[in-house]
């Protein structure tokens, strides 16, 4: 195999690609990045079975191949080149020429005979937004994902979120136990309804690479076990979790019996200061105290103590509540608007964070306190 | 004690005097700064025994005092205040009310008693520089400081700089075992010889604090155990290491039998390359083949084998010479040059890295090799 492309189109694949490459593997082949120039496109792809991804880029095919190089060692290596082309000469045994002027790098490839390929993913049931929007909504939802690494005891399904397309609209939600995120997002035309489940791993490191534009579109293909999504050159396909998901539209919204009116930074500000008298581990609750145009947030803690009163808008009953600081930041963190309704029953039950078009909907469970003197 | 200050003048007095506060001591009180403002000013402290660092910020002392507060803490609360004036507030228990508005933290502080002050330096005996040609200057030199931790058989005097002053002139050196940096700084005036050794790691931190203006300057005043450094409002005053640093002037840099001219880019790239195909541990040399208009650089490893030429100008004879990548990258991302020389006797003696006038210095050791195929 021989080809020669430019040193920034070969970088921004290997980039891109990489991304699918896990860091270490029981199968070293898929340690690997596939170089492929048999269908008269350079295509490289990367693949850790859950998740895999392939993208084409510009250049000559002098001769036709395939090759399988380790990711880090190659990329590293395309990274370090002059910003010049560069040529790659493969010979029957891999072993792998890269070249520009002067300067040749010489590393021993594997056959790609092992590597697994890309499922192919029919497109008839697909949908098309713009990259700027798909990334915005898993970044809105997508740290609330049940982080379950390899034999945690979390539940499979909370590792996904929840995608579903009903007509004209799409909504993604995830949830961990403590939390849960909803996002809306109103599409350009009516769609086939689909509900599937996304690992959040893959999302992650797809939202990665989309590169978010609002003129650049993205298009998302669905079969039994894969999702696809396709822009520019790039084609990434993850598996699907199996199983039922939580049932959101079980959850009742409408009513609260106190609702609070308040600026989002303002709140934002209070709760991260708190968070600096939280020690790693420590499991101190926020304290919100809820009167009439004032909430005095309050924590106490081995290291110290805070007092901060916020101005707001009140309807409804007085209320003491508790939360993890965390998990409120999280999802006071992406929301854009500069006041935000917090609607809730009792110290109890869930608070609901939403907008009146429900766009968004977080839900955090409060924990139980003790009262701050 | 009761001050009140601007969150953005505490705030950088709290990150100046950190520097010099150890992240765990084995004296408790040591992880603490020192605010003081019994003399009339608003002082901060941060002192680790080895490193002191004084600095006054401004604001308006209503009771003076002293207390001792936990640097971490006490840096996280006040990064994250709002931008407004901040009101510091201790009882005579050390409970430290820190307020802004409706927002009130309260931390437990310490009495100063045990607090080590920073010891006085008679100022007879100093010199002047501009601060951004004393960071210039640490940091073309501090690279090649003995790294060694507590325990390490690393010799005492290597963990140091020697600062030497000729009348006129500044010279900073510091040595390694592998390779030596020399920088020769011009002075304004002319002063008293002195020599001293002074740690790195307190160079380390001050080379950190000091703003680095042309127009700013610095004073270095002289003590037998100590060295002072002032500016601004800061004040810092490191130990000095006693002992005997190795004698530079005995080196021999004036023969060589091979004179290379490089362009310093194309060199530093190149030898950078290689470095990709040294994995972690390994000491792979970087071997040089100087010939008439071209030197061949190659590596080879087990994760693949480089080759480079790069055109140069050479007086004296052919010369094949290896070096550890690392040490030679040290000198040369240091040098400002375009082009530069190196001056080579033979594969078994030092390089000398130096310009005419020799403001700089740099000497790498060679290393063995096989000749690469």
């Amino acid at each position: 195999m021989k080809f020669i492309c430019r040193k920034q189109d070969l970088l921004n694949g290997v980039n891109i690609v990489s991304k699918a490459v896990p860091n270490r593997s029981t199968m070293s082949i898929l340690e690997c990045i596939l170089i492929n120039t048999t269908r008269d496109v350079i295509s490289l792809t990367g693949n850790d079975t859950e998740l895999g991804i392939e993208t084409i880029i510009d250049g000559e095919i002098i001769e036709r191949g395939i090759v399988a190089l380790e990711a880090k060692t190659f990329s590293d290596i395309v990274r370090k080149f002059p910003d010049d082309d560069i040529t790659i000469d493969v010979d029957q045994n891999y072993k792998t020429l890269i070249s520009c002027g002067k300067l040749v790098i010489t590393i021993i490839g594997k056959s790609g005979e092992e590597y697994t390929y890309l499922p192919d993913i029919d497109k008839n049931n697909s949908i098309i937004m713009s990259q700027m929007n798909f990334r915005d909504i898993i970044k809105q939802t997508i740290f609330s994902v049940a982080d379950g690494g390899e034999g945690s005891s979390v539940q499979q399904t909370t590792k996904g979120e929840l995608f579903e397309v009903f007509g004209d609209y799409m909504r993604l939600s995830s949830l961990d136990g403590h939390r849960i995120s909803i996002r809306r997002l109103q599409l350009r035309d009516e769609y086939e309804n689909e509900k599937v489940i996304v690992p959040g791993k893959s999302l992650n490191e797809i939202s990665k690479i989309v590169n978010g534009g609002a003129e650049d579109d993205i298009e998302i293909s669905f079969s039994n076990n894969h999702i696809m999504f396709e822009f520019g050159n790039t084609k990434i396909v993850s598996r699907l979790i199996e199983g039922e998901f939580f049932d959101i539209d079980k959850m009742s919204y409408s009513n609260y019996e106190t609702k609070v009116t308040v600026n989002r930074k303002d709140f934002v500000d209070s709760i991260d200061r708190a968070c600096i008298l939280v020690k790693e581990g420590d499991k101190k609750p926020i304290v919100l105290n809820i009167m009439d145009d004032t909430l005095t947030m309050s924590i106490n803690s081995i290291v110290g103590s805070m007092n901060e009163d916020i101005s707001i808008e009140k309807l409804g009953k007085n209320l003491m509540i508790a939360f993890n600081p965390k998990f409120m930041l999280d999802a006071l963190r992406v929301i854009e608007d500069e006041y935000i309704d917090l609607y809730m029953v009792n110290a109890k039950a869930p608070c609901f964070i939403k907008n009146e078009e429900e766009s968004y909907i977080y839900v955090v469970l409060p924990v139980n306190f003790t009262t701050v003197q």
